[in-house]
């Protein structure tokens, strides 16, 4: 078995690499990682073969997928807030490199098994509706645009048998370590993370705004599931809306308070963007998941377990006043 | 004002050139017609610029483009049957050169409108459903996947003002009058043309089949109108869902046995036909096109009136038994 993650030194890539590595042993097994950077802990660790690289050049992609991986994950991206500025890049990532990724595997030939990180930034437009998975993308963002032509894509390889492709469409997922990114959403995990490590933290809409999230450590999860799924399963459409939490800002912020004490929530505060509310204001919070947890794909309990969980995780409790 | 017609050469494409040509004078607005072929008595007609070439092709197009014309209709595909037998030819064309087209326009910035023929073959499943607008397109072909992806990119070129399109939904055409084509919907157009020229004609379904139809005239008729509407009215969401009428294979014949007489209809006969039915028997009949509606989109009032149309239009009431 040979295992391929695409986006596999980014912080779910690499956490999703762990977490296989765990289920499955070297000996059984061998994981490929490929991304433009590498944490040093991930790159020195001799379970994992990390090849430094760029998704948008072909030949790159082309050198890693002739050694034929029986398993892919797709986790290569240009972010929405990124995607919306930079348009070229965008397209020659999320689109050209997705469609190359698709050419050459079709030309291989040995039809692998792909999991691709879609996106529930595919929707917009009437926030108040319910989502199901027969709603029509209606992406108000070029990154929307993009993740919603490969899952188009990707059903059509995997209907004539180039591929077997799953899509998951992503909620926001949060709380993520580290620093802020160009994602729009990116915010939602400000406002968490910056206040426990004793930093201020902002965000850019009206406080009863909701949101469709999910955590880290389920991401990972259903990324593991999606693989394990039979294509029978699945059936026809390869596209599933991942299971997710509809959280306001205030309610998150109520639940930071709970778990870390009034102190730490109060480092939040409001501070309007135009931009940014351009694009995470037509996402839709609502889901109606019973494909999704029909399969056995699962959300997290409450906002407080996803608090809970990355304190730990990120060994930060000293730092709570 | 300067007009081009991609697909000009082919039998919608020359009906809406001739039909544009007759509504606006010469003196007021320039055509240029583009296909790889076109019939003689239009490439002789000095009121059409005629330009033959593939669309396929870059350097071509961006010829086209680089005269700015502020008026698009983009007619160019390579039809059902033959994207999902030619599988890398289906996206050169209906892919690739819609993206390039796209791509062209926005740099050369002048935001021209562009009338796209989408086609209603996105949608496939669940042929009960009634499809909206808010309906997912679920193709379960090449052609109706390729014809989603460019419907979702005219929308984000669109909505960042490279260009001002709007996308057609467009339902089965019939009856065209010619040879049967390599579309999987041929056969719509062969039972009633073929046993009016005195021919033989089959069907690959079931009678009680059902299908979304509408005829050349009404379908040139919406071409026209759609590039009359202003942006405001189209809305941020650039694709419609065109009228249509829901039809049985049996009732089109029974039709055709009202208008021609019993001896015409009794040409036609059932042959199935497994891949054909593997593809259009997934498309959806039943549409709610209230959107089309409320923006002046029309239909046929019945097929009878679809086949009196034809008869008058080509002529042939002379070989009515």
């Amino acid at each position: 078995m040979h295992v391929l993650i695409i986006g596999g030194g980014g912080f779910i890539g690499s956490r999703l690499a762990s977490e296989y590595r765990q289920q499955n042993p070297a000996a059984r097994s061998s994981l490929t990682l490929f991304d433009r950077h590498f944490p040093e802990t991930l790159a020195n660790d001799p379970e994992f073969d990390c090849v430094q690289g760029d998704f948008g050049d072909p030949s790159q992609i082309d050198a890693l997928l002739d050694k034929k991986p029986d398993l892919i994950f797709h986790l290569a991206a240009v972010v929405s807030g990124e995607a919306e500025k930079n348009f070229d890049l965008g397209m020659e990532v999320n689109l050209n490199g997705s469609l190359h990724l698709l050419e050459k595997c079709r030309e291989l030939g040995h039809r692998p098994r792909i999991v691709f990180a879609s996106s529930c930034g595919i929707f917009g437009g009437d926030v108040r509706q319910v989502i199901t998975e027969e709603t029509a993308p209606k992406p108000r963002s070029s990154y929307g645009t993009q993740k919603a032509i490969v899952d188009l894509l990707m059903n059509d390889y995997s209907r004539r048998g180039f591929v077997d492709a799953r899509c998951l469409r992503l909620p926001t997922i949060t709380v993520r370590p580290g620093k802020p990114n160009a994602a729009t959403s990116s915010f939602l995990s400000s406002i968490i993370r910056e206040p426990l490590n004793g930093q201020p933290a902002s965000y850019p809409v009206d406080p009863t705004s909701e949101f469709w999230i999910l955590s880290p450590k389920q991401v990972v999860k259903n990324f593991l599931h999606a693989a394990s799924l039979s294509p029978e399963l699945i059936g026809d459409d390869r596209t599933v809306n991942l299971p997710g939490l509809t959280v306001s800002v205030q309610h998150m912020i109520d639940c930071l308070e709970r778990v870390a004490g009034p102190a730490v929530a109060k480092r939040i505060s409001h501070q309007p963007d135009a931009f940014l509310q351009s694009i995470v204001l037509t996402w839709p919070p609502h889901f109606d998941t019973r494909k999704a947890d029909a399969l056995g794909f699962t959300a997290d309990q409450d906002v407080e377990e996803i608090i809970r969980n990355y304190i730990r995780e990120e060994n930060i409790q000293s730092t709570i006043a």
